[in-house]
């Protein structure tokens, strides 16, 4: 098994690199396997060069880094060691030329200052480094996966008439908490036509019969996240909301079929074929289109590669692990013309929206779904 | 009074600016009172000339914008209407040379595809925007504080044999939320040995007799922030306690104290003049010197402007708004050469940590605190 230092240092080689500074909190989380520091403020770098690896960070880390992460050699930032001066001794010791840095996340006055210690740095793309996950890190997911379906079995039992959005909401983050765990975003609870927007934020709306409840959340467990949503209905469910709701599930699943092969036989599974398949299949049935991508990977982050969208260039491999969410979303006043047929914009009788979001892993053998919860019709 | 809009366009005059281009989430909030933003990913800028202003987001923000921030001029961010493109726009428009922008904020890459549209930009440093608040948010702040009193109230109830850190750090979390609230970050219970971590993360280590407590949490109601520590004593508090204990509640009252002057006499009281009163009074009775700055600004940030530590170079004025913290931190591994004297080192019984944080806001006939939980020694 391919470890994360080794991968780094591919990265470094495939880019020419001598040495590369990493600043994200997750990727210092991936590389360690230490979650201590802040991600509000700055407080560690990493430096990597060809054969060695170094911490740095302040005074109050050093106990925890000394124990926790051996494999690094600790320098201490202090206000007689600064980060500039740290990193022109490096670049001397070991007579680096190319430095690579990441650009999306160091600011533009921290990396003037550094280059004023450094000379020119090279932005290093490094969203590949954590694209694939080995066996230890699916298993990670995998558990948050679990107590999100068990979180899903509870709050079931929590919706009610009258109940607010944001109680629902509460009640999912503090069970996930009860566990042991933590949430991996801020659960998005939408009623009614609430639900036709992907990203609500849960209010004090109440429920009311015959609404729509779309539940998003996902738990972060030992630094890895789930992810989930599922759509029920509070009442009896009517024939527009079943027929939207069939659409969705049968796109997911005809996007999940399409990955089911041994994929050894097929390593160019792109994944804007598999965003696709589901887009196509919701549009041929007379509803608008999906309006974010089908889905995106997940990790140490909620969200990172690869991403599953009619523009991404990511190729699907083995040991991906990612989302797979369609979704429909009827506002509204949303006028007849938006649909591609006359089929559902018949009979529109919603405002509403319907999204299932599964976890998928790329196994040797095909997908597994990660995610357990029961995707059929659910009447409460 | 000043609005948060005439306020940035002083900064703007004062830099000698055409316009600026503000990103950060927070000035944000701040200069729309609108806070549906994401932190995680970039979604928003505002860019203010001399006479206009506009909001930059892309259409899923549409109706949101025009609703809740009608006095911005909309400009919707999409492929065909890029971030670049619409910047060059303006500033040809406005005929713009001089834009500033935060540079502690931007990305390195984000900078370099701003520059390529707009030619060079210049870094201006707003961290005096927020820095003074007006009656709205200091009403704001106490609403948080009042509501961080009734949990302290609550949890002190919770504190009982045996309970996890953990058990009370969610304790604390779900009495806020519940209460309609937010957490501005991560509640620090630690008992025993741990209140000697100035930043300890809550563990599974239960509560014992003879344990310190100390708990530091904050609200965020409407935005704005609370924060405030306790430390309590579960079981009968020893000397040594005490006289820690007290010695800190004196460090924070001669502190506080030092403020109490009408403020339109002393236009130059410094931040640093303050943290020294505290941290030397703590030194003359022997312990060691507080090992973090005595305070901090608050507001739509849990830490920004002013900072009242021994280098900052603040000055204090009316409406200012921040926490004045000391603590005391015996380790179990200090060695009595630590201390300044020999008074308190020749009777440490601990390891332990104790730290008093309440909020100041500074009004015209002097402080004002705006936390009011008991400060006086509470045994459990």
């Amino acid at each position: 098994m391919i470890t994360p230092l080794e991968k780094i240092r591919e990265l470094i080689k495939k880019n020419k690199l001598d040495a590369a500074l990493i600043s994200s909190v997750s990727n210092i989380i991936y590389l360690t396997n230490y979650s201590g520091f802040s991600k509000e403020e700055r407080e560690v770098y990493l430096f990597i060069t060809k054969n060695e690896q170094y911490i740095l960070t302040d005074g109050r880390y050093a106990t925890a880094v000394k124990t926790l992460i051996p494999d690094f050699e600790l320098i201490e930032i202090s206000p007689k060691n600064s980060i500039r001066e740290i990193l022109k001794n490096l670049q001397a010791k070991h007579k680096l030329k190319k430095i690579g840095f990441e650009g999306h996340n160091m600011t533009h006055l921290e990396h003037k200052k550094i280059t004023q210690a450094l000379g020119k740095i090279f932005h290093v793309d490094l969203g590949s480094l954590r694209i694939t996950k080995n066996p230890e890190e699916i298993y990670k997911i995998e558990s948050a996966c679990k107590l999100g379906d068990k979180t899903f079995d509870y709050v079931l039992k929590k919706i009610r008439l009258g109940v607010s959005e944001k109680e629902i909401s509460n009640d999912i983050e503090f069970f996930i908490k009860g566990q042991g765990g933590d949430i991996s975003f801020k659960p998005i609870v939408a009623f009614g036509a609430n639900s036709t927007l992907p990203h609500h934020v849960p209010s004090n709306r109440k429920l009311k019969t015959d609404n729509i409840v779309l539940l998003d959340f996902g738990v972060k467990l030992d630094n890895y996240c789930s992810d989930m949503t599922r759509t029920i209905f509070f009442g009896k469910a009517n024939a527009e909301f079943k027929k939207m709701y069939e659409t969705v599930l049968k796109s997911q699943k005809l996007a999940i079929e399409k990955l089911n092969i041994p994929i050894s036989q097929y390593p160019n599974i792109r994944a804007s074929q598999i965003d696709k398949v589901a887009r196509d299949y919701i549009i041929s049935k007379g509803y608008p289109t999906i309006p974010h991508s089908l889905g995106h990977g997940i990790g140490i982050e909620v969200h990172e590669d690869p991403h599953l969208s009619p523009k991404s260039k990511d190729i699907l491999k083995e040991g991906m692990v990612f989302s797979v969410e369609p979704g429909i979303y009827l506002p509204a006043d949303l006028s007849t013309e938006t649909f591609a047929k006359g089929e559902a914009s018949a009979r529109v009788g919603l405002p509403g929206g319907v999204r299932i979001e599964d976890l998928v892993v790329l196994e040797k053998s095909g997908p597994r779904l990660l995610t357990h919860s029961l995707r059929d019709i659910i009447e409460i």
